[in-house]
Order: C-alpha cells, then structure tokens, then sequence
C-alpha cells in the first residue's frame, strides 16, 4: 500500500461518485413512492439565488472529470451541460465513471509537482498538482457532492449518511 | 514538494477549519445586520430529522481532531459536546485547530498502513490509515463542514463558494 495522487483522487472520487448513483437512485425511488415528478428534486435550491439540483450534479462531475484529467496531464472532455431530467443526470455521473476508468494510475506519478491551469471565467488560477488536489479540487467536488445530498435530505427524500458513505 | 498522509490531512483540514472560522464569522455579522439572535442558525436544521447546525460543527471539529490524532498513533482527546451558542460553536472550531497544530509531521509518517480502530455507537469499524482517510475521513470531514455552510446559505446568510474554499 501507498499514497499516491492517484489514489487520493481516482480513489477517493471513484467511490463517491458510486455513492452519488446510490443517493439519485434513493431519489427516483422517494418521488416514485410519494407520487411526484423527479423534475421536482431535479429544480430544487436551498436558497433562491443557489444553483439548482441538476447544477450541483454536472459540477460534481466536472469537479471529478477535469481535476483527474489535468493531473493525468490530458485535456479535459468537454461534456455539454445539457440534462434535465434525472435519467440524464444519472447517466452524466455514469459517464463521469466511465471516463475517469479510462485514466491509467501511471499517468499521475509527478502530478504533485505538475503546473495545473484553471480557467476560470473571469480568470486562469495556476497552481501545483498537490495544491490543486488539497484546496481546490477535494473541496469543491465535495462542496457540491454534499449540496446535492442536502437538497434531496431537505426535500424529504430517505437518505442518511450510510447512503453517503458507502459500505 | 511530496505527497504525504499529513499533507493530504492536516493541510487539507487546517485550511478547511480556517474557512469554517470565515463562513461562521459572516454568519455571526448577517444575524446582527438582520437583527436577529445567532441561537436561530445554531439550532437551524435541513429537514427536522436532521442534526442542528451545533452538531454539525462538533462533527466537523470531531473529523478533523480524531482522525487526525489516530493518524499521528495517539489518543484522540476527547472534547465535551457542551456549545450551545455561537460563539462556544467558534471557540471549539479554534480549539480544534490548536490541537492539530500540536500534532508533529513526522508522526503522521508510515500511517497508510497503521491500523486504525474507530469506535462507532453499535460496532468498533477497522481499516487501514490510508483507506481510512480516503474513504471515510475526507468524505465525512466535508459532510458535516458543507451541510453547516448550506445551513447558513438556506437561512440567508451571504456566503458564496469563495468563503467556503478560501483564497
């Protein structure tokens, strides 16, 4: 065993994307059983001025996609923020899966000391892969991983931390 | 530069807390420009079988002491859930930062492979440090920190993502 950029990246997002397909799944089932449309959950916001459901989710895929690609030294895929349902949203996390197994573990050795560039819209942040992973890409993917876990909690739908975790 | 157990822990914690402190702060300065008492957020929850915002904060601060002590291989020290207020809330947050700044980086070394023991209510869960991290450090770190920080962003308070992640 060791540590490695690749294994508290890949890893660590590889295991929480599966949990975020537990979470939806929970979701379709919740508004399946009290009888409302997923378009509900996927619309809500804490707070009106907050990014909807189906935003929370194409972030966390991105956050996921674009961190590994970079420290893998590839070029981002460009996915189309285009879902809005739910059935879509699970397949851009399905997707998401699908791309970040296509990285081979190799390509990450050195990626702590690689120039990591972050366009932004209204500015490139550069940084190191190490501080990149540390306090940028860790937190962001879970700031929107937890928010989409929030809305459904708030919105009545039967999820716990196990279900955030993962066995 | 190297990636390090302590450099994918305490750093990243350090820097998380940190923004915790940021994110409570403008909490604490929107009650009194709205005027109303801070015992209103520190009770606030998401859904009503949802732990309060006091708790989220003590689980945030038990994440980052506990897991960090285990990985340096001493006891966790043990702090009483006693904060009832806000400003309690901010001291065990700054508590919880000088303890892990006691904790020398050279202790965290060879913790990817120490067995870690973590008592639960109804089982004691063991694992490896470095899976320990991975899987259930940093995920629960961060679910208790982001729901205290949608807590706030539910009830109004004007914290955006740059607060939560810092400059």
């Amino acid at each position: 065993m060791k540590i490695s950029m690749y294994a508290m990246s890949h890893d660590v997002f590889k295991k929480s994307l599966t949990q975020l397909l537990h979470v939806m799944d929970k979701g379709v089932a919740n508004a399946k059983a009290r009888n409302f449309d997923t378009s509900v959950l996927v619309a809500s916001r804490l707070a009106p001025d907050m990014l909807p459901f189906s935003k929370q989710i194409q972030l966390t895929s991105d956050f996921a996609k674009n961190s590994l690609a970079r420290l893998a030294g590839i070029e981002p895929p460009k996915f189309e923020d285009s879902e809005t349902t739910m059935d879509e949203l699970v397949a851009r996390v399905k997707k998401t899966l699908e791309f970040i197994a296509t990285l081979p573990a190799s390509s990450f050795e050195g990626s702590e000391t690689r120039d990591i560039k972050i366009p932004l819209r209204d500015r490139t942040l550069e940084m190191k892969g190490l501080e990149y992973l540390q306090h940028w890409v860790i937190p962001n993917f879970y700031f929107h991983f937890v928010t989409a876990y929030n809305l459904l909690r708030h919105n009545g739908v039967d999820v716990g931390k196990r279900d955030f975790l993962g066995g």
